[in-house]
């Protein structure tokens, strides 16, 4: 956080003098910086906290050789333009989520998660082992970049409502803010669909504009304030059921690293992923006990039939990427879906079971 | 494995002269040999190979300036002398699982992992998120140690039956191999409960010396050979929803390494406990799958009256920790229930919840 407090001394005007002092990277006695923008507001919980954290980790592995620079969300390219700022070399380094360019190739939101498809589990199942890095790595070859996976939300919330859910017929027409794939299964529903950054959310739902809104879990959630307008709170995202994070980094910049620096890069991405589900795991149980306690928030799960529903337009929407004309998407989610059927196998027969067998008998 | 190529070679007599030579870690140029002895067999699935792993990014990371060797079981020490190997620095660092050390402390169990408790991500939340690990540390100090999560087999199998079970009136007298907690779960259901080395399992199950046996997961379990005598492969085990293993590193020494050394170390541990969990989801549904189809296992779920029963038995066995004479012993209990009784909260609400909708409602 140094440089933001820099460009805070230094007025608006030192921004552009910060920002071309560090055009390229910092090499000194073999020493260098390396500029990781990032998708996420300052300090955003869990995932721009996460960011953070795996920069200082390969700052403090590397003993200083590679100093790793955070920038928030438009410090110095918005958001959206992260993995852009990677390709034309404006940053060695982008944190953000795989299906963010999905217009630059469908399969790519394999990598961050998909409807009704992966646990954060069972995703490093399918990426560590049975091929799904090796798909990632092919596509990301195209834009002369490599992704790791770098942090998982897992299961998030199903979305704030302003009026209880009794069931399918509940969501026709209803103005909901849920972004991406999700949202294509919730238009396929009947709700009006539409997206709005983070910071509009609020306004939105409090104006009328809005009848519902989605956004991450609880340890996000209750930052925004959305229980002040809406007191019914749903579960689960049956449309994110985990959300991986990734770390971009330019492959020729990588390949020309010693063999160290990358290992070094490589497992700070491994632990921080495994880092930030812990995160999740801990705090949004947290910060849900704040919201159920604190701001008389009603906990309810979705009823059966939208659920049956959402599984049906799930299932419609993985099945035009199966059926791409695009070789790559296509492989992607041949080898997802193939993934997913092994992997669930293990989900449902046996955590399942231990964790219904847990909640049913064991109180202490 | 290149040491033990090196024994093969230079015959039995050359192991003494070999274990000599690298009786006191090699330093030359500011690069260090350390010693790695584990708890496991030689390329154990999952574990075995997760040390080695493990070893191999920490050499890598370190850029060879610490080069860890793997010994495996019995290579250096005993597998149950690994811990007392580097408390007397004949090892730096010893690669098991801590729950092996409960006569030094019992509250050791805790991270490794006890009936009715935390599955693998849960865990991660208590020790990285909710004071676990400043507990272990706590707990290690006094034997010089420090101890870092390793990796973690996820929900184990919960046994091995010549036997279908009907109910609770199935387990009375029967042999069942199942060691630690597990097995004092079992016995106040009525077991007559035995341990013994994974290696005498077979024959003794073929013998007709046990009834049943539990070890690990299909993963690990298709290679013993046990689906040749008995075909009921019950599911999930509930006094093992998850096994974390641990790496432990003589404290003084850890701490006389340069910090860029002590955060490899680290990141290693963490990127390590996500590879192993990752590949026991990718290969234990795998090995499951060759069990039923090749091997004409046939896989069960314990009756719901067992199910209650053990976590009834469980409840008195950390009921009886939390009330320890022995100060750490009650503290890390108390620690355990209170973080189990946050991260439960998410894993029984958001996970479990569409991990059950997905198998109701999602087939692709």
């Amino acid at each position: 956080m140094d440089r933001r407090s820099f460009i805070k001394k230094a007025g608006l005007a030192g921004v552009g003098a910060g920002a071309a002092a560090l055009a390229t990277p910092a090499i000194s006695q073999g020493n260098q910086t390396w500029r990781m923008v990032t998708t996420w507001p300052k300090n955003f919980p869990g995932l721009g906290v996460g960011a953070q954290r795996l920069a200082d980790r390969i700052t403090a592995a590397s003993g200083g050789r590679l100093t790793v620079q955070v920038y928030a969300a438009g410090e110095l390219v918005p958001p959206l333009q992260s993995l852009d700022a990677v390709i034309d070399g404006s940053a060695e380094m982008s944190h953000g989520a795989a299906y963010y360019w999905q217009n630059k190739s469908q399969g790519l939101s394999f990598f961050t998660g998909v409807p009704y498809g992966m646990t954060s589990r069972e995703l490093t199942g399918w990426v560590r082992f049975l091929g799904g890095q090796e798909i990632w790595d092919e596509i990301y070859d195209q834009f002369g970049v490599q992704g790791f996976l770098s942090g998982d939300t897992g299961t998030q919330a199903g979305g704030w409502f302003r009026n209880e859910l009794t069931g399918l017929d509940s969501i026709k027409g209803l103005r909901f803010r849920t972004p991406g794939l999700g949202g294509q299964v919730w238009e396929k529903l009947g709700a009006t669909v539409t997206n709005m950054a983070a910071g509009e959310i609020f306004q939105a739902l409090q104006s009328g504009t809005l009848d519902a809104a989605e956004f991450v879990g609880p340890y996000n959630d209750l930052a925004l304030g959305f229980y002040q307008v809406c007191k019914n709170y749903y579960f689960p995202s049956f449309v994110e059921p985990g959300l991986a994070t990734e770390l971009v980094v330019s492959k020729a910049k990588y390949q020309e690293l010693p063999s160290d620096l990358q290992a070094i890069i490589r497992d700070a991405c491994q632990a921080e992923y495994d880092n930030v589900a812990a995160d999740f795991a801990a705090n949004d149980p947290r910060a849900l006990q704040t919201l159920v306690n604190e701001h008389g928030v009603q906990v309810r799960t979705f009823p059966d039939d939208i659920l049956q529903a959402g599984a049906n337009a799930a299932k419609e929407i993985l099945q035009t990427m199966l059926d791409s004309s695009d070789p790559l998407t296509k492989k992607t989610a041949e080898s997802f879906v193939s993934a997913l059927n092994i992997v669930r196998q293990k989900t449902q027969g046996t955590d399942s079971l231990f964790i219904q067998a847990r909640e049913k008998y064991f109180q202490i």
